[in-house]
């Protein structure tokens, strides 16, 4: 039987343009000979579609989506992703769906029994687990069809009570289908092949891993589906971050192992990864949202740098906007560094003073603030006088403004809430400030892009005379180290503080953290790139006075 | 035996305070000769928790206290909400528990089976549900102790397989008692009385039930803890929105029904909820996070009124500054309808006018805005002028800005990100601009307090000559109506055309609320008072061309 993957990037509730995309692909699948494609999980609707499922117009919608979808599948047979009805009068209203077509039916329709809810998932808000598992069978093939996370409850991660792996592999099947809706996150590669690896290898089976590719806001998914056989061996492996279509012949004795060389070609290193996942990230954003254009404003530090580089590469140099923006107390190099990287990447580019706005303001102000020491408050009218410009532009003309924050300085709250923290989109709010280094060399390393003086200078908000990062953060080596523990590792202070670290120091930056989380909440949706992110996969009190 | 409700308000995370506070509760019910004392759903910790209850430290310092709660203990048992480790090699790693202490020692430890993962509750992120339903015997007493959502499984919201009850009432429990965090919305007062009442009447049983009071940033806990009778008669009401301590004496023929003509006595109208809510909802906010100050941009419109009324209600009036920001577009009456309601208050106000910044603004953009028209962009512009002079008196001073936008505007996206969308706290985010104006009706109720004038004018952004809410938004009566049908019961747009409304309106409103979850995103967190307010319990893709 020949199979095809089919990795393509759905938009959450355009059934129209979801229906179209997987047509395309039966027809090419018949095309190739295959007698099944397919898809990823909930592919019909997009993933996550949210609270969206909370209307029956919506599923509604989903199950003539896959009526359509039926209607072209003479030939083939099809597996699609959906949400269906619980009709049942007990248990959440849906279940996430894997439906199996053949001769234009509906002939099977698997529900997933493990509903991941942790970290940015919420899958039982809306679903109820399965009751049963069965295997299926299409065309004379015994499939044990599974959903995602239906695969990942192995001895050591057992969140849950039993695996559906446990009732299948007792009807005796010859091949494991999974249907993924897996987001990115630069462990998750290596992560997700062990552990479709450890079900090859426990249940002796050939398993079809199908992912969905493309950015849905904040949530990256990266594609990489595979083949492995029953031994645990990759015999194929999809593109990352595009879209895929491939056909796999399958019989009794596995998979054919293509020439195994050819495999690492779609891989890329953890930066190469980044890079990639980020530029997904924009594109996507402003192509699910129909915008074409973006604007960012270019300090001559390192993060805008960045941004500006990637958004160059997402919506290609035409498309963006530079917009310088010194105060009195932006230094010469600053204007030189973002030149010469706007003169590399040819954007258009604006050069604006905010001193004229901002001695109009400090004369408003002040009969109320008359002598009082220059401070936070004066620092914060300079980064949103910026931010109002930006605004302005981005409204006049139709841009949308991406936010430059990284995630060590949306951790302590290093920033200014309506000032530098403004955008619709943040872009590197998932990098340490080391990782925005480690990055930027990166994509220096055949051709200088980001100039080597933004790299080598010291970090500065320049909100002040000869301000400093170093001023009132720790080396953000140390920062970012023990920032990592905190957020990633859910590791608290003296657990921290046992891997080696100053405890006044930790505890600095701990209560940092907690106390920006009221800031953070009205923060942009940031690109994940890492297992936690700030956003929708962590939930923190803000009002709480606390100390793990 | 004698049994104290314990009726307190906790801070997440605050084990201190929580304990202090509990200890307090256990001296004064000693003190009344009572048996037991019964606290609310994870007192120790304080609801929601959220990821702190992934820190392992997190829950030894929740152990930890219960033992300091369990050393008080003597001749009284008591009640305790408290995260508890799954011991089991399966399942998530806590249980939500009822932890009961008897002569100092922990005696039983029941487990909550049902955990709501809906709308603001995501409890399955976190708990493992019970796998087993025993009733505990306290000082002889056979109790059925349940935990909030236990006793919410009735027959037609049948969301769960099954109810712990079935399985404890085969075990003759004398008594139920559920402990609780069940958030304030306007129809939950009701709900909760029969739920309950079902509940007594089902099981001809008695019961307990014991609230937080409270509010944790966006939620409100409304307290209104009451014992029912197994006839489902009411016999005590404690109080609302304050925390209340009461002791009431059980035998085997229940409760004595004490003077039913004091029951209602603690609640309130609708309105005199939301009013109550609200202002607790401030208090908190700045309790919790330790500030004391509000400032509030007052236009001379109706929303920015109310929210300085409220301010005044639950600071005080010496801890609120009012900032009339008047600009060239801004009328007479906005300034003389605003500084009637500061006399009125007898707040402290500033008069700055935005108009030199923004003279200075236009200058610096006109080589880029030339001669094109008028518009959003402008408009944008001064709302952001305003925002950056509150939020620098606010860094100045120390004051916390309150947000003045309705949830009709926060709906169509009639606000300015950055703008007049600022604050730390949208205080009637939850409210209809309709129920804007029931609300300062029913404070005028009495005395005028809120000017007639800003009552009796057409609601105006004043951001352009002579603008009126009307020009671009359809009358309040009907979008709320419309919005209420999409945003609270989930309708489509169908379901809600066949309610009577024009099929062209419906799909111009739907389209505006779709189309501006990216503004809602970066919304300062939403005081609850519906079943759905915008903010944690409504999670909508901001991307999807969707259209349900």
């Amino acid at each position: 039987m020949k199979i095809t993957l089919a990795q393509l990037n759905y938009h959450p509730g355009n059934f129209e343009l979801n229906t179209h995309k997987m047509l395309d692909a039966i027809a090419q699948a018949k095309n190739e000979g295959a007698e099944l494609i397919v898809f990823a999980e909930l592919a019909i609707c997009g993933y996550p579609a949210k609270d969206l499922l909370d209307f029956d117009a919506f599923i509604n919608q989903a199950n003539e989506a896959v009526l359509k979808i039926a209607e072209a599948c003479d030939s083939i047979a099809a597996i699609v992703g959906a949400p269906v009805f619980n009709t049942s009068e007990k248990g959440k209203r849906l279940f996430n769906a894997a439906i199996v077509i053949e001769q234009q039916k509906v002939t099977h329709t698997v529900h997933k029994k493990l509903l991941p809810t942790y970290d940015i998932f919420d899958e039982y808000r809306y679903f109820e687990p399965a009751t049963n598992c069965n295997i299926v069978v299409i065309k004379g093939t015994k499939i044990a069809l599974t959903i995602c996370e239906d695969l990942w409850n192995l001895d050591d991660v057992s969140l849950y009570q039993s695996s559906p792996m446990e009732q299948l592999i007792l009807q005796q099947p010859e091949l494991i289908i999974n249907i993924a809706a897996s987001p990115y996150s630069n462990t998750q590669q290596a992560t997700r092949l062990r552990v479709i690896q450890r079900n090859a290898i426990q249940y002796k089976l050939p398993v079809v891993y199908v992912n969905q590719i493309g950015a849905q806001t904040d949530l990256i998914f990266d594609g990489g589906s595979f083949i492995m056989n029953a031994n645990g061996q990759q015999i194929a492996q999809l593109n990352v971050f595009k879209e895929d279509i491939q056909s796999f012949e399958f019989n009794k004795n596995g998979f054919l192992a293509k020439n195994t060389n050819s495999l690492n070609e779609n891989l890329l290193n953890e930066m190469g990864q980044i890079e990639q996942a980020l530029v997904l990230g924009i594109k996507d954003y402003f192509h699910k949202l129909q915008f074409k254009k973006a604007i960012i404003g270019l300090s001559g530090g390192i993060d805008s740098a960045l941004v500006l580089y990637l958004a160059v590469e997402a919506l290609g140099k035409e498309n963006v906007l530079a917009v310088l923006l010194p105060s009195k107390y932006s230094s010469e190099h600053s204007i030189t560094d973002a030149m010469a990287l706007v003169n590399t990447l040819q954007v258009k580019h604006h050069l604006i003073s905010i001193q004229a706005q901002i001695n109009a303001i400090d004369k408003s102000l002040h009969p109320y603030f008359n002598d009082t020491p220059f401070g936070i408050a004066e620092e914060n009218i300079q980064s949103r006088s910026r931010a109002i410009l930006l605004m302005a532009l981005s409204n006049k003309f139709g841009y949308i403004l991406l936010n430059t924050s990284n995630k060590s300085e949306l951790a302590v709250g290093y920033g200014t809430l309506y000032g530098d923290m403004c955008g619709g989109l943040s872009v590197i709010g998932d990098l340490y400030k080391t990782v925005v280094y480690d990055l930027c060399r990166y994509i220096n390393r055949n051709v200088p892009i980001i100039p080597e003086n933004i790299l080598s200078k010291a970090p500065s908000a320049e909100l002040r005379p000869n301000q400093k990062d170093s001023d009132s953060l720790p080396p953000y080596e140390v920062l970012d180290a023990v920032l990592k523990c905190y957020i990633e590792a859910s590791m608290g202070k003296n657990a921290i503080i046992q891997q080696g670290f100053e405890p006044a120091l930790v505890e600095r930056i701990l209560k940092m953290v907690n106390a920006n989380e009221w800031k953070r909440w009205q923060a942009p949706p940031v690109l994940r790139i890492t297992p936690k992110a700030f956003g929708t996969g962590r939930k923190m009190p803000i009002e709480g006075i606390y100390s793990v």
